[in-house]
């Protein structure tokens, strides 16, 4: 396995060009939205939508709200994470509701694990700025996700260069409470994208890891 | 690797007790680290350093920075994720040299895409909230790590509840200009951790997944 994660993450890179005429068969693609869902997130609040484009018009309306990156027609799922532009008492109560659903035990049991969140994502240092602090979230998904689709051998990449106004408004985000965090077109590289060959560049390890013993 | 994938990050969960007996063998931390490494990021621009916390004198000193939680002094290996307070040209001119160096390119061949970096981190949008912007990429490496670990069957519990003055602090960040993002204590769950066994809560697929035909 050791092998095979160093691999698949070397051999991933942001694609440039995805070969429209693939598409991501039906079980990889349901394997990747339940790594999704199954991500981890501070206090398990998942303050998060996730949503898979496959509509061609739409891809195609959504370039230009990318800064003209082609990508976001071309590929096979282009995966908008967005996020919850507020945390409220609702969204927590909905949650310890599932959690006493998932264990079976009473909402009253989970009263102090209840009043820890309302005090820190509702009211407290993490209400400061909410939003932000659900975008962190998103992007542990986003980690999990093109982690997951490389050990599939699917392609992806990552975009913050859009307009988030215009996602959006074209996705109808804004008046159900949710804004887009970062978008990640998916699918398979073109055989002509250069930019697979390209050796990938990182800094070496002694620059970005230090061990205290 | 479906399956696979899919059975770890159902096996992982937020370890609320690590075995202090049991020690990460080395060739799967330098995977780890090698997975850390590799972390895509926006532009490639890595504003992290990661610290390997291996002294049990200092791992027991970040319990009360932590809030007293002692999965920080009981792992195996304390990972903490910090990134760059401020991102100045300087550091856009480094990592161009990198990927000069690694590519075989000129400094001059990337001079586009290193003003596009300028424009955005360095003097524009992005440097609104510069240390934000490095901390949402801490959390991708967050994503990544957490799903290598749980692949290479190893637990740990990521963590937002510490005090990062303290914890800049005890690692002499400020000074280097850095700061802590995220901690993830790493290792191995204790047999008696009855956290392992309560089923993993999460919304449902309908509530977190919108698929657009």
């Amino acid at each position: 396995m050791r092998d095979t994660l160093l691999s698949s993450l070397q051999w991933r890179y942001a694609t440039k060009s995805f070969d429209r005429e693939k598409e991501i068969p039906a079980e990889d693609w349901a394997a990747l939205e339940e790594a999704l869902r199954l991500t981890p997130s501070s206090y398990g609040l998942q303050p998060w939508k996730f949503f898979v484009i496959r509509n061609q018009e739409l891809k195609d309306s959504l370039v230009s709200a990318s800064y003209g990156q082609g990508q976001v027609a071309e590929c096979s799922h282009l995966l908008v994470i967005t996020v919850k532009r507020t945390l409220g008492q609702d969204d927590v109560d909905h949650w310890i509701e599932v959690i006493a659903e998932t264990r079976g035990v009473t909402i009253d049991s989970l009263a102090f694990f209840r009043n820890m969140i309302l005090g820190d994502v509702v009211n407290g240092p993490r209400s400061v700025d909410g939003l932000g602090w659900a975008k962190l979230q998103a992007y542990i998904a986003l980690g999990n996700f093109m982690t997951c689709a490389a050990l599939l051998g699917i392609d992806c990449c990552p975009m913050e260069g859009f307009v988030s106004e215009r996602y959006d408004g074209l996705l109808g985000l804004a008046e159900r409470g949710l804004t887009t965090a970062v978008v990640c077109p998916t699918g398979y590289r073109t055989a002509t994208d250069k930019h697979a060959l390209t050796p990938k560049a990182r800094f070496g390890r002694e620059e970005v890891i230090e061990t205290i013993l």
